[in-house]
């Protein structure tokens, strides 16, 4: 089975036939990154352009590591270092890009749409690794292929997303594609942080952490903004965690199987306690690792490769 | 054929002859980047340090593309990261460089004759990515090809050049290497834009844009450079752009089959118009693909490659 | 013979077999980087990530080449681009690279022990690639190699290390490796440069250059710290050259065939005379060119390789 399709821009548009397809493929290269040679020829020749406009450690590390188990030539432009500081505009860098024929461009940009309007434009396939508080496609596909492998199913299970729901990338692609799957959701978090909306979205909402999280089989805790919290969204971090972290104590009202997950950098102490970020619950360098696989797929597929 | 040079430093002490070289080389390197695989063997086990002590988005990624599809391992290092932070002399961090035994140092630096000063003192082949005002000439080359390819010939053509051109590293080594081929160059820009010496160049130099581009078969606008604007060269942008901007009236004043080039990043509304950078007159992304080539063909002559 | 040992965290740890085992293994790389194909298939497969949180030219690229020479695949990981911006700890940044599989993890940390913890914590390999002013066993491992490929031995010699002893990481790693290779090491710098238990490492200690330096067979140069100058360690750089720079005419003071050395990069005219930098006693380069050899040969060995 091929994908049909050009570009992963979001999880909205993903069929459910897609979206098994990818973590079908993602479960097969898995096994890749265990070997002792941890390479294989499908990619050879083909260029992956990581294009981010925003500081990114574990995705663009990720992204740059699934590209050369698979043999591609990888290239990394931060905008730090890009004509972006000499005023050109997204566009322009792009067809530049474009012009160097590479297979496939992974972007990051703060804002949200600036993948959909490249993948219009450009020929090339468009990964979309993060704009704006909008999508974060590959992140939900991971999450997801994480819960199916642990729990060998979505559908039916319920799932509790906490945190700044309103700001979160991951938290939207993440509604879209475990309601498509068949998962029961559920968000909390501050007043604050729960857009007006998400009741549309088919999820059930909760201020408080607790009613949230009970009877949760999957409990995904977001990553408190540090470096924007004084934007008067919550009083204080200490506040925050006093309500909204994740700890030995309220974790005690989920499923005693809880799947504990988090897209990381966490903030031990804030979101979640230390000790359950440790705990034998916790998924989260699981996560990480199926996100080489992940991304290994999408490369994969999106050049041609069939299932 | 070979190149019997060590470096490529600029358009200015290359002949007729090794211009033809190159760029009949990177014409036949176009076709490895169309094809499904975009990978030849030709520099395996070489290495290509590109040394960048200036922001680059295009010409660094360029020269990357270029190693990789090539088969060498390339190693980044930029001014940022570098040793320079800590005081050292560029000779030294090139002389240390020179002693991991690299193949080909890319160097981009904002002091003219840094590529000239390294090249006689380490044994490595230099590639000069753009000193300061004075040359570019991988560039120049590009463009060069770019022209060839599409008007079949140099020689003969007329070329207006308009913008800054006093502190144009484009500008001057297009200027040496389009009069070396046969072009004739005619300059405009603001008086404070324009060298006093440039008449002994061998070019037209006009006051207008109107008179440099009047039947000219190539017009290559220069980019403002916007972050050094307030330096009191003119007055505002909204000045320069009244004047020097290339737009859909102006641009009658050429012939009809005219090329418009420009090197990037293009600033819309500037020193172009949106709808002539777009225009199928338009050549600016065949010059970023050219300049794959063009750096690809440079890279496997001095290496040793023959055409 | 193998490395019996998962990480290289620091020279103190290490038996003299050992380190013949990792010069032994050095030397036999050093021809690989003058072949025409400077490339072999060792380490195909393989993932080494370089995670740099202070800046380095010449490290982080000496890593990158030796890795890329043994045909690995290398990533590299910087401070500034990554999620310690967003308040990470150190042990959950190891964590998630560990969860990427790879092979090998560079890391240079201004914390001293940052590795060591680190190396208990993930199941990869770890080479400390300096740690504060704890350990740099990779240069003192190829300080070593110079030693030894020039005068044939290292038992025996007498070795001269001159400057900021106590804050050095180069001094540390040296002193611990050439004592137990069995030179006489002799350390020379102001009283506020000198550690108070530095005697108590088997060395002789002087306040002055001249002392140090008499009859060596080695001078060793550390590198006066400019960017930390004004820390009222010492009144001036002017001052501290006066006392300490290694000059034409104190380096009479040691053995004629003396070898200068120093880990770079070099402050020309602060404490070693530019003429002397360039000596025919100075054997700078052939640290940085021996530096990618040791290199290789950890990564070679670490990775299982015998020797």
């Amino acid at each position: 089975m091929k994908l049909a399709r050009k570009d992963i821009l979001g999880i909205k548009e993903l069929s459910v036939e897609e979206i098994n397809l990818i973590l079908d493929t993602a479960e097969s290269f898995v096994e890749i990154s265990t070997r002792e040679i941890k390479k294989v020829p499908t990619l050879r020749g083909k260029t992956v352009v990581n294009l981010f406009f925003e500081a990114s450690t574990r995705t663009r590390t990720s992204f740059e590591i699934a590209g050369k188990r698979l043999s591609a030539d990888t290239i990394n432009i931060s905008a730090s270092t890009s004509s972006v500081v000499k005023g050109e505009t997204l566009l322009d860098t792009a067809r530049n890009i474009e012009a160097m024929s590479p297979d496939v461009i992974v972007i990051r940009h703060r804002a949200a749409g600036a993948p959909h309007m490249l993948a219009r434009m450009v020929k090339q396939s468009i990964i979309n690794a993060g704009d704006g508080a909008h999508e974060h496609p590959t992140q939900a596909l991971l999450d997801m292929m994480t819960i199916r492998m642990k729990k060998g199913k979505i559908a039916g299970l319920k799932v509790a997303i906490v945190g700044d729901i309103a700001h979160s990338r991951v938290a939207r692609s993440n509604i879209y594609g475990l309601t498509k799957m068949g998962a029961r959701v559920a968000v909390a978090g501050p007043a604050t942080m729960l857009p007006r909306q998400v009741g549309e979205m088919g999820v059930d909402v909760y201020r408080r952490l607790e009613e949230a999280i009970e009877g949760a089989d999957i409990i995904m805790m977001l990553r408190v903004q540090t470096e924007r919290e004084h934007q008067n969204i919550f009083p204080s971090l200490r506040e925050y965690a006093r309500y909204f972290c994740l700890n030995g104590k309220n974790i005690k009202l989920a499923r005693e199987d809880v799947l504990v997950m988090h897209p990381g950098p966490i903030n031990r102490g804030v979101e979640i306690a230390s000790d359950i970020a440790d705990s034998t619950s916790s998924v989260i360098l699981e996560q990480v690792a199926n996100g080489v696989a992940v991304r290994m797929a999408i490369l994969y597929l999106l050049t041609g490769g069939e299932s």
